[in-house]
């Protein structure tokens, strides 16, 4: 398959009985400090917590029914996990996630609790990527990669399709970036239905592999970063990405700890929601003045909510260390 | 003017330019936790961060021109306060807001940020109420009390209106009472609408008041409770809203505090939103089975949003006691 809007509206029409329509949300307030117009794409609200919702629906029911037979297998702990193993329930099959030995249990009892098999393995990529083939391998599961697999950009894309039948006049749409299935899928979708639109990735500056990749013309690869933003500790972006996000994206730019620590703090405060650290990055942008919002209509991609409640980050002791 | 579906109605279409049209979010996990289907009415996300918006802009644009330029008045420290002096800001009039010394700096500085002026006063009911008639005779402002007037329980019945076109069907609409402006409006549209639909009030069991004068068949007055549920806080329901209780609500029911806790944090983690501990009341009815929710349709109203995110009530030091 290519990735074009056509198999972004054929996963939609694919995925709908499996995933909710989210709202998006505005406020006064965060609008007066920004000058302009911010829309909230609330994804956070999604079923399973997170966006990943629609690319591991659309993955998981594209597949032929020999194919589903065998199962699908990933390698993932966070959003990516829960919702694989969601969307593999709610067709019947069985889903394989390789997790890493140590995973936070909050992680595992959710893949649990939707009935996914864990295969835990050592804490590296390389270990990782051995034992998802293995599993592959062993049962005869399809790999469904949480961010470098086409299916799963064409599903992540769903959530622009919404944004702009919403509120079709955007200037600009801001979106995370972490391994760029999302931002793939947005950039498609957005250029398509708007081709005057911007579609600008934002990532921490901790991790700024895109950013580097962008400016380079080439993929390149950094440690695994030690950013809060937890959903986007990526090494490098996708091989299938990157020229889509190449070919469609205007810009990608980076934001510090401390404001993505500020603007998740301010998009609890003023909208009322809970959203985990990566889908703050957008808005971080506006407040370090990445991306102006001056007289614009700016759409912010809000990517998930699964948040730990016990340890918020501006909850610190005193003269404790800025997060990292 | 009586408070019915046509008075809810017309309330309805003079505040929609002021107001949100909140959306109802619902969750699979609670969903099968509850053995039912729930459906929580957002109000949180309302202007002002609180369905408190809907009947202050009600009570102020039903003013003629000569009433409101002398501006309104109101005793309230809480999310009334805020929305009133909104509401005044929005019509171009002045909102006094008495207070008690010693209230909240975030809410002294919430009520500010709306243009509202600010009267400190002792902090006890006689005190304020009459430092409140003292300004309406001073500067002829109108007196808008937070509950007992039927413009604002009209107001806040808008909600019921919205929730009910959203999701038809229900069986059951669970509303927290405090001074009851807001579950005489939900009871009054509700049984209007849909007259075989069941209206439960919570309250929690810290101030039962409500629960009381209900069985009772008359207005009971109770010390101010110490309940963490500071939007209920109240010492009596209203003499205008008590009859229509009576005439229209199915029961009134109580939570224990330590619920109400469970109830808040069970829906920050499932829902993704940041509420109230007083908009968790309703929820908790549900846990603590003092509702039963198998095979029903039960709307929530979740009134507000203005959570203290630096004191989270399930965050205790280790051996501190239950929250009061």
């Amino acid at each position: 398959m290519s990735l074009d809007l056509a198999a972004i509206r054929d996963a939609h029409a694919r995925i709908q009985p499996f995933i909710k329509r989210t709202p998006v949300l505005t406020s006064e307030r965060l609008d007066a400090a920004a000058g302009g117009q911010l829309f909230f794409k609330c994804e956070n609200f999604q079923e399973a917590g997170a966006f990943k919702s629609r690319g591991a629906c659309n993955a998981v029911f594209s597949l032929t029914d020999a194919e589903a037979a065998t199962g699908v297998v990933t390698h993932s702990s966070g959003n990516h996990a829960a919702a694989l193993a969601r969307a593999a329930q709610l067709r019947g099959i069985t889903a394989h996630i390789v997790m890493p030995a140590g995973a936070a249990q909050s992680k595992v009892r959710n893949v649990g609790s939707y009935g996914g098999w864990i295969t835990f393995t050592e804490p590296n990529l390389t270990a990782r990527e051995e034992a998802c083939a293995r599993v592959a391998r062993q049962t005869g599961a399809t790999i469904v990669h949480p961010f470098d697999d086409l299916r799963v950009a064409a599903g992540q894309g769903t959530a622009t399709i919404e944004l702009l039948e919403d509120t079709p006049d955007l200037d600009v749409i801001l979106c995370p970036v972490g391994g760029g299935g999302l931002l793939s899928g947005t950039a498609v979708a957005a250029k398509a239905l708007k081709p005057g639109i911007k579609v600008i990735g934002v990532e921490p500056a901790l991790g700024d592999d895109v950013a580097q990749s962008f400016r380079a013309g080439k993929r390149i690869s950094i440690p695994t970063p030690a950013t809060i933003a937890d959903g986007l500790r990526t090494n490098c972006t996708g091989e299938k990405n990157f020229p889509i996000i190449r070919q469609y994206v205007d810009d990608v730019v980076t934001v510090t700890e401390e404001n993505i620590v500020t603007a998740m703090r301010a998009i609890w405060e003023a909208l009322h929601i809970v959203i985990e650290p990566s889908a703050a990055v957008p808005y971080a942008a506006i407040l370090e003045g990445k991306v102006s919002a001056k007289d614009q209509r700016i759409g912010l991609i809000v990517t998930g909510g699964n948040a730990d409640l016990d340890k918020l980050p501006w909850l610190k002791p005193e003269g404790s260390q800025p997060p990292m």
